[in-house]
């Protein structure tokens, strides 16, 4: 794919993605709290999730309307993460996207209770009545799809590596408990990204292996760029606090490899993502390498 | 069902959901999340919304296994909504089933952390993978579930009825409010308790409606106690803070109708459940009964 037409292919699913979180995440909702959770999810962040979960469904052929919900759901889960993590008793952060982040804008009660919504929300994108109107998911899949998204975001997933986090402040981590805590906190749900597109078609067990291994890979070489930017970046490029995690003496990979070592991190990462791609044995795997080759290069 | 005979099969659900609940909420999630997860929802409430999952899947004939998950879902969903909104930016309060809540023994971030987790935990145990020993559930039933509780849990149940509580601080509601607020906070989840366990069988839809005018008039009634409870009882008997919502200023069924109002407006609603259940065409509907005469009947 070139560069021209992954482009249209990514304006194309970026609008679909937002179409469908516009109507899903309703304004009318009681209280203000609807407007809270659109503040939050809508018209903001790269989407990189659904993407995932797009590309990879795209890559097996599988079924669109079950790919759509599955990217807004990833995208529910991801924001609620971020309004809850933003909030004064975790990072305490006011800035986020280049804006006020919810807290600010709507209060702490709102803002939690907006997070709590939007998990419930996910999983009822997920699984859509049978009487709905338009192409209905089976309820097999409509059972994967939750339970792999309810795996990545609990404990063994988002909440878990959150907790760890959360308890690592000030605390020097090997290697090996660092890959821990990030495999969790934002590894778990990229890699479920892909996984849950997978989903969506009917992968071989070698495919579902190598897919599995491209998304692990993806999800820790994020995490080294995150790492990286937030050293080298300012806050106005980032759309959110830089340097915060060297203030709060939290362990990043850039004090553990240093910049130069997790700069290598990241390559030695992305090729191993494009290898299991290669491995796949998928004809169309386009979109997923090029995503892989924009999270290396990202600025932001 | 004599008293003696429902006490039995009562203490029987409650032994098979509270080891079930030791199961699924691990000690070893990291970074303390486990245990605080574990403080916040076993060894203590009344288990009232998993015996009446569980009253109703017996009513139908429903699937066991399911049952039991569907039971410790509804209670995972019940216990993290009362941890967030124990927390300092909601109700601020520091006494809970009798013990300090979660946020004051653990901290506020763990606490919210530990509710994020238990919410996603709800549905990771709806969806037990295929490969899982003993009886799985099918995946058009994980599905339903799924789909039922994420409704009862978000903008239109739970999460949205709380955010109405919490913008009605101080205003006078009308009676229509009052109940579209309680309605949604309560009333949804415990509804939905009963219909989860109707899920689980093959209910007509005749059943169906009639177990759902149970539930809703059910809910209703146990906020109406609820309300009455928290004027007539003290903190020591009910295990959480009382007087509260007259503290806060917030509307009750007592400030809108008045303690004898009130009580006969419970009687009302209990004496339609019981009705709506005649109504049924169900044979085995002793448990369901004894519940709603119980939750008219408590003193905490």
């Amino acid at each position: 794919m070139k560069r021209s037409a992954f482009d249209a292919w990514m304006r194309a699913q970026l609008e679909a993605v937002e179409a469908a979180l516009c109507v899903h995440v309703r304004a009318d909702a009681p209280a203000g709290l609807g407007l809270a959770m659109r503040y939050g999810v809508l018209d903001g962040g790269k989407r990189l999730r659904p993407l995932l979960v797009l590309a990879a469904a795209q890559a097996v052929d599988g079924h669109a309307e079950a790919a759509v919900r599955a990217a807004c759901a990833v995208e529910l889960i991801h924001a609620y993460s971020l309004i809850h993590d933003d909030m004064p008793c975790m990072d305490n952060d006011v800035l986020r996207r280049g804006k006020p982040t919810v807290h600010v804008q709507f209060g702490e009660a709102r803002a939690m209770l907006a997070g709590d919504a939007m998990q419930a929300l996910a999983f009822e994108v997920l699984t859509p009545p049978p009487a709905a109107a338009g192409d209905v998911v089976p309820d097999a899949l409509q059972a994967r799809l939750c339970r792999l998204l309810a795996r990545a975001s609990g404990v063994e997933g988002m909440a878990g590596g959150q907790a760890i986090d959360l308890a690592s402040v000030g605390k020097p981590l090997t290697e090996t408990e660092l890959l821990d805590m990030h495999g969790r906190k934002t590894g778990a749900l990229l890699q479920n990204s892909v996984l849950m597109g997978a989903a969506c078609g009917q992968p071989s067990a070698a495919t579902w292996d190598a897919l599995s291994e491209f998304g692990a890979a993806l999800g820790v070489a994020f995490q080294v760029v995150d790492d990286i930017l937030d050293m080298t970046q300012n806050s106005e490029v980032l759309g959110k606090t830089a340097g915060k995690d060297a203030d709060q003496n939290k362990p990043t990979y850039v004090s553990l490899l240093g910049l130069d070592g997790a700069r290598e991190r990241a390559a030695t990462l992305h090729a191993r993502a494009l290898s299991a791609l290669s491995a796949s044995g998928l004809g169309d795997v386009h979109a997923l390498a090029t995503l892989a080759d924009r999270i290396l290069d990202r600025d932001s």
